[in-house]
């Protein structure tokens, strides 16, 4: 696939995370792909719906529906930020081969772990940084909640 | 703890599980135990609400709701079966410092990997293995979809 595919399914998933910020929530978008289509999409919805496993990876997948292996296998999953444990776990468990990340300098999940199973893209995009950046700063004891810490 | 406390908090899970294969779904329950009390349990909702993603430990610990990382500390959490890759990544996201399973011989998730990080007690009860067994006998394809096989 081209960047400039990625950087359009990227978009989608930055589109949700502002969508999650509009709600009053964390701004964590991701996207699920399979043969260039978008089959699910979401937003961390932990203020929204009191949530503690709707992350945006998450909450993704749970509105891609229930899917059979060879589905997921086609898969790649888009997320403005680096998958938690828990996100890295459920795309570990479902097997989806290609994770392509919008950034991972204001947090990074276990990305050694995830690689050794499936591929992991880094865009590095500006605009993902600065989006959580300016959150982090805002909301800091929301983000450590999210995060376990 | 005593290991009869133990076998307590995972009757409760147990009893989640048997929920769950009367409502038609996948029979594996856990509960969230802090400092002696259950805070939060749940099943396996694939069938029950079309889930990817409720799995009997993270509807248990979506139940318990919102928690700081300090409340977590003070946790166990009980499963009927060995937790797989995605439940495994939210315990590990929440520091949950210890993990009591019913059984590990119907399957088996990332077992080393989460006990690099946290307690893992295995209590193998006949009782989780023949529900496990007799479910997985009865709806193979189901299960699969489960486990992302």
């Amino acid at each position: 696939m081209e960047k400039a595919e990625h950087l359009g399914f990227m978009a989608e998933a930055v589109k949700e995370a502002r969508k999650g910020l509009r709600e009053g929530g964390i701004p964590i978008g991701a996207v699920l792909v399979r043969k260039g289509k978008v089959i699910g999409r979401g937003h961390n919805r932990r203020v929204q719906r009191g949530s503690a496993i709707l992350h945006a990876e998450m909450d993704c997948l749970e509105n891609a529906g229930r899917l059979k292996a060879s589905a997921y296998a086609d898969c790649a999953i888009y997320s403005t930020l680096s998958p938690c444990d828990m996100c890295t776990g459920a795309i570990l468990l479902y097997k989806i081969p290609l994770v392509v990340i919008g950034e991972n300098r204001t947090y990074r999940g276990p990305e050694k772990y995830l690689s050794k199973f499936t591929s992991l893209l880094n865009l590095d995009l500006p605009e993902c940084r600065r989006m959580m950046k300016e959150f982090i700063a805002s909301r800091p004891s929301l983000w450590n909640e999210d995060i376990g810490e």
